[in-house]
């Protein structure tokens, strides 16, 4: 058995089984109020596409659904490589314990060229982190330790709040893993839903809530992480609307030098 | 064989081959340079789920992955319901011609209930369409002339530049069914693929180019879209990065009074 010297690593960690497919386990280090933190899921299925010898470039999407509970304990992901081209590859993966689906996801792989690239959209003004205060993991579950969270704008500090008073969803800070990590498609998929919830910031209320589908687009290549290495990003997260049960949920996580390295959306649901 | 009274309705009409198989074909009407328009091939996959006995409630959330280019004729959906719960239903599907895989899909079908709600996002501020142009639809894919699109910011008026001139890749515009057509699922599925690729409006180039992953999330039940009717909608669609080859994409489609009925994402190939 390897060791792994990150509980992320750990967390993800999947043994072959055969061609596409692999044996995983949730972490103690990333459980959440019921079974496993959702980043870390999306990381687990991502990592068993970028495992696979056939895999020919970086991750470009990664689409989660989140089908069921994952109990705490061993699953199992397939993978099936839907088609490849000359630029990219489709694949399709599904989690599953004891033989019941809890997770079906798919992943674009693509080969990136030095041709025509734009920086269309700036990252948000945001202080120093330095000048920030960390939040408490106190009294949280577990996986939320496993994050250095510096709330700028949108925290949780009198969370949860019974005033009734509605506020923005909006969400700006730095985000980092805890321990630091350096940089990858994994930890980029699992910081992708590190953000809380929509609806604790904006209703300021604790209730069942849970993330039925992530869409993640990654807009940097291995190499360039690699040179990035263990840095806090500039993480943004917002909604627009929250309609009988379901509600959206947008995420950006920049450098602190201004460089975009992944976005996308959930749409979540709750239940009161 | 049923008569479709709109193009939209003979384009992603489906026969039912066994519980979970359906045969559809492209539609000239829809034609895109080459192969179908995409937006209406996420309508047809989507529509493999609404057409199933099995659902028990509207779509919440729809992804599909083009695989392959699509070829003019016919083509067969597969659908599996992955997992389904109280209130939610995962399913996935695949387009094949000839037994290949083209596309492949997931959808998300969730129950609401009357909770709590929040617009939290206002629409963009629009002078009224009766004041703005139409875009001509001469010379362009047969599909663009499905659309009655009225640009307030973003047009394409002078396209294509070579100029070299960097634009904001931000569009606003009145987005319809041409001929018109009362809304539903179908109709809000394919206008959140019928904002043009963004390279064009940013770079004002026409080059290759290709939706490669497309997710869309509805906020609105089918009876909300039935009273609501024939509308142009307020269309918003942006990027925020355009890099080595592949560049994300947002839309957000408003009623004319303030309401979100569905927003999203693309990912994007570009080749030079």
């Amino acid at each position: 058995m390897q060791t792994h010297h990150h509980p992320l690593d750990a967390a993800t960690a999947l043994a072959t089984i055969a061609e596409g497919r692999y044996a995983g386990a949730t972490h103690p280090a990333y459980a959440n109020m019921a079974g496993p933190f959702g980043g870390v899921t999306a990381a687990a299925l991502l990592n068993a596409v970028l495992l696979d010898p056939r895999r020919l470039a970086d991750p470009i999407a990664l689409t989660v659904n989140f089908c069921a509970a994952i109990a705490n304990g061993p699953f199992e992901i397939a993978t099936k490589l839907q088609r490849g081209g000359k630029t990219t590859q489709h694949w399709s993966m599904e989690l599953a314990q004891n033989g019941e689906i809890c997770a079906t996801a798919s992943a674009v792989c693509g080969a990136r060229k030095p041709v025509w690239s734009h920086g269309a959209s700036r990252p948000p003004a945001a202080p120093p982190r330095e000048t920030l205060q960390e939040m408490s993991g106190a009294g949280r579950p577990e996986w939320v330790r496993r994050y250095a969270v510096h709330f700028i704008e949108g925290g949780l500090a009198d969370f949860p709040r019974s005033d009734g008073n509605i506020r923005s969803p909006r969400t700006l800070a730095y985000m980092q893993d805890n321990p630091a990590r350096p940089l990858d498609f994994l930890s980029l998929a699992a910081l992708s839903d590190a953000f809380f919830v929509r609806i604790m910031h904006a209703r300021g209320t604790f209730q069942p809530m849970a993330t039925v589908s992530l869409t993640t687009y990654f807009h940097v290549v291995a190499d360039e992480l690699a040179a990035i290495g263990a840095t806090p990003l500039l993480g943004e997260a917002d909604a627009a609307i929250f309609h009988n049960g379901f509600a959206d949920q947008t995420c950006s996580l920049w450098t602190p030098d201004g460089r975009l390295l992944a976005n996308g959306v959930q749409i979540t649901w709750y239940k009161e």
